[in-house]
């Protein structure tokens, strides 16, 4: 199974310690990485073919503390498609002046929905063909420019039609919230005042994260398992969609 | 003045000796850089906003030798629009199932072009809306998907309507071909058997060609100003457009 990586905070923050974690489980998701980074409207987008063990785009993103409100990353075993640039996640598309970035974990079954607005797939994923239909759907949902309450209405509106064909575990973003919905695993935190210290679930890794914040900063992550112990990560129930915005889980809209 | 770089190979080459010319201009042009690598029809797209003399992104560019078939890179010194990552060439969107690429060097003028279907800017630089607009009429002008020369066609149509508002040097790919136009300055070169030597008109490295190839290659470099001597540079007319594809240009359809 392919892993996830999301992380929104309300003042920008790295995620090297949570890439870490995710990096190591790389040796069983051979098949590439992608990991994409919000800075206001604007997007940082490296994909690599290689394992994100021993890729230099994945040692650039170890290395550099590249500080972010959003950031969505996957690390990818082929269900569908070839291993191919053009088939690794996240995936980017442009809609109403803003670049909307998803990352899928699952596999979907019979999923050929028609396309016939301006979003069309560039590789053979059963991931990007969901991600262009979801594009196509909430522009033809939306007259203006929704807000993310409206966002999220339509999203909780066509995720489950996706979710039939299959496993659809997916992160979303446009830059303003993170969207996150599963079918079958993911997992989220967050991590607000008072901080404590937490360990990679995974590697000989521990950060005291009181050292390195403010009381003000706020981080959720979300990923396909924990990537620590000691921290109180939450389930999401099947079909469940959690977003989020400034660092917290954003109150559904009645 | 911004720099532009295009690079269009028959066979996957690295761009290592031409993007370091480029980058050792970066002195004058603190303003970010990008730089776009097609791998058949997948993409990888470094930007920055820092210089290219110190990115980490650039770096890593000068270090690893990604092979490519199409490269369009850019060094920025920005005219309209603040130093953001959204600002930052080259700008990537996705038209009939492939990713287009475009770089931009030059000011417009009161281009405020009317954007009314599926691209919008995401930044407010005078380049990206000129970019959404031309994939905007691309799109209008064909119904399925056109060939190269189809597209060719239509971009000598449409470029010139651009080109009425200020300078517009421009590099456009869709992974298929490399289209460079220029009202005020572009050179391109074609490398081809048999392979000789250059040097980096402005930094002490050369590098002999003959050695690094096969008597098939094909590579035509395209670039704002000549980036070697010893080579034959030529110069792009005042509102000239140049095609090339496998290498080498394309011969305009009648």
């Amino acid at each position: 199974m392919c892993q996830l990586l999301g992380m929104n905070a309300n003042t920008p923050t790295d995620v090297m310690f949570s890439f870490a974690g995710l990096a190591c489980r790389a040796d069983e998701h051979k098949d590439g990485f992608g990991i994409a980074f919000f800075e206001g409207r604007g997007l940082r987008h490296f994909i690599d073919c290689q394992s994100a063990r021993h890729s230099p785009v994945a040692e650039l993103v170890k290395r550099w503390p590249i500080r972010s409100e959003i950031v969505i990353a996957h690390i990818r075993k082929a269900t569908q498609g070839a291993v191919a640039l053009q088939n690794t996640h996240p995936f980017v598309r442009e809609l109403w002046g803003r670049y909307w970035v998803c990352a899928h974990n699952g596999n979907l079954e019979g999923f050929a929905p028609r396309l016939h607005a301006a979003f069309r797939p560039v590789g053979d994923t059963d991931s990007e063909r969901a991600f262009c239909w979801l594009m196509q759907e909430l522009a033809k949902a939306h007259a203006g420019v929704p807000t993310v309450d409206e966002l999220s209405h339509t999203l909780r509106e066509l995720l489950p039609l996706i979710a039939r064909h299959g496993s659809f575990n997916l992160l979303l973003s446009n830059g303003q919230a993170l969207w996150a919905f599963a079918t079958t695993k993911l997992h989220s935190l967050l991590r607000q005042h008072p901080f404590g210290a937490a360990t990679l679930a995974d590697e000989d890794l521990s950060v005291d994260f009181a050292a390195l914040t403010r009381p003000s900063d706020r981080v959720a992550i979300v990923a396909t398992e924990p990537l620590t112990t000691g921290e109180a990560w939450s389930a999401f129930a099947p079909g469940e969609m959690r977003v989020f915005e400034h660092g917290v889980p954003r109150p559904q809209a009645s």
